[in-house]
């Protein structure tokens, strides 16, 4: 029987504030693989600013839907662990989400409602039955996520529930003469990505763009960081196709004083464009 | 047949001070890769502050006891690598571990003595018979790591010894008035940890607890983070069962002026808390 | 039929300049993990400085000879993105090699061609036939090698090509009198690794060895760094067979104030050394 005919193997995510240096995110590793040894693990990310839940939401979104089906994303920032916040686990679009309900899942949901919701209350899937109360990831949320990983289904660890904690997101604003979006992420390259997504563009199309964020002011949308010369800042459409303040060959939040939560508002002007970029 | 019951793969966790920057640490998985195929490979960390040899052996005594029965964990902060202390390998509690004999794993043995303890001295068990002078990690030690996840057992890799090298690791000192203790470790939170364990309260059961560390004096022992107000400095037992300095929401060292090494002073005045904490 | 008789698992490392901070490593991972749910998947180093070609050339050169015949060493590091630079696959020595042709395989081809030789322009092993203009390591690269280590070969990812950009790296310059190279990298200790290879001293054997570099004269040749007084500087040859200069218990780096790109002077005296250290 050829080998890659056998079943997926599990495959589980994590994603948390901890950082590498500390033994936080190994001691979820052991215990996820004491409980399901041949579970594959996926870092996405542990240098989430240290208890920003709304960072670890943003990038939970953007990584989850890279994974294919049946995959499990722990994610562990977690300000409030061993106060009242409900641990929960939900699945959506074929994938399983665990971790406390503190908003971190809020981006996940906002255009469609899990398949299934629970919270997880049986604490024979948890390490024990007393967890710290200062580390359920390891605690809790890595035990569940190892018994999802090993076969166990979310009605078997937790019961229905009907509804998670929101955030507040601010959202685009547009009207007809532009967007008003703000930057959510700067990335290691000093790339500036705003909630302003690729579709939001579409009510506009034939009209020049004109971009004012930090101290510039950007002209034209242009295909790839290499369209312009090195150096020149421009707006393109990022990976994830969302709106982004770049440099060519260099890093824009530094260049341009571009700084998280940093607003940009896109102008259409009527008339088409004389000379720069394209839309 | 299930999948689940095959026998359990292969497991070796990494502790080292080399980073994640350069290739040592790529090079150690690669060796053992060569080696054991299918072995799992779990970082602990690699941020150990390079050559700090106590702080690993705190890293490992803390991380090793979330894996499963059967891993095996090599350890290589090596300041004296080339020299003539010890390559050695040693099983506890069905755990193996392996590195150099600098004591790295003086605070495992601490409390109770090695099911086994051999000198690396089987050069075929290593990448080569001529090991270069300032690579043991990858030349020796990932390669007998390799053929113990392989099948290999101590007795095949080395040589029985006798002891190994101890660490002078400041205990607490206490009497009838309270405790002294160190902070061993401050994480990534600002969380600062002691070598102060949650047993040792138990003499001065019922009594209040007032810590003197740094700049602050605090009162009374809290079950959480989120057991005070956001902004406010507590002391807790961390997740190790350790005493530990935190602030809910914010960065103990620094908010407190402490640093690693830094003395805590716990006092036990006789008569009952009137309002804070609880122990 | 015992487990360790099935073929060798796929087995890929990642080198990019991504960081593990951003999605975009694991983004990566989850692309091959969906088309390769087997795939080992190593990382050598996402900290390479970004868009810094040259150094990822270093990294890879540096790590891949470790990993086991069959690897699939994935590597991004990728300035012109979207632009024409050539995405290619190629195999040398039984390992193979996927990313942008701009330089970063160059130092791998300096001794032999490889054996074989492919620009990746079959979209149908891509994630999609419009990838990003943004993002080739997850939309291209990543799937390709994700295809390669579910079986495919470079003939199917690939239409052959002749030939792949050259990047200009300093050689080390030798006369009678001694080597003149660089510092090629300076690693997490502060040990400054140059260009000059172990087999270039032979020319000069049984002659004392004085090397200028920074503000220092060092003298001698030593085995190892414990083979000096604890914090005095040394010339030893690294685990990779190069020149390295290093202090004993600190950071040459910082204390003899070299920065990578630093020359290092290397003269052979013709009469023996009096005292210090061998070669």
């Amino acid at each position: 029987m050829k080998r890659v005919t056998t079943p997926v193997l599990s495959l589980i995510t994590l994603t948390t504030d901890f950082g590498t240096r500390d033994v936080y995110v190994a001691a979820m590793k052991g215990v996820i693989l004491g409980i399901a040894p041949e579970a594959r693990l996926v870092d996405i990310s542990h240098e989430v600013t240290p208890q920003d839940v709304m960072e670890a939401a943003f990038v939970l979104r953007e990584a989850f839907p890279h994974f294919p089906s049946g995959a499990i994303h722990l994610v562990v920032v977690d300000p409030g662990v061993g106060t009242e916040r409900l641990p929960i686990a939900l699945s959506l679009n074929n994938h399983i989400f665990v971790g406390p309900d503190n908003g971190l899942f809020a981006l996940l949901l906002e255009e469609r409602p899990p398949d299934a919701l629970v919270q997880l209350d049986r604490p024979e899937f948890w390490l024990t039955e007393a967890p710290s109360n200062t580390f359920h990831g390891r605690d809790l949320f890595a035990a569940v996520a190892g018994h999802l990983a090993a076969g166990r289904s979310l009605a078997d660890v937790g019961s229905p529930i009907e509804s998670i904690r929101r955030l507040h997101w601010a959202m685009p604003i547009a009207d007809s003469e532009g967007i008003r979006g703000w930057v959510v992420h700067i990335d290691r390259f000093g790339n500036c990505i705003t909630n302003v997504a690729r579709r939001q563009f579409s009510d506009y199309a034939g009209r020049r763009v004109k971009g004012y964020v930090g101290n510039a002011i950007l002209e034209g949308l242009y295909p790839t960081y290499g369209a312009v010369e090195k150096g020149d800042p421009l707006l393109l459409f990022g990976s994830s196709d969302r709106l982004e303040i770049a440099v060519n060959g260099g890093n824009a939040a530094e260049l341009l004083s571009i700084q998280k939560g940093a607003q940009i508002n896109v102008l259409f002007p009527n008339h088409m464009p004389s000379q720069s970029g394209t839309s």
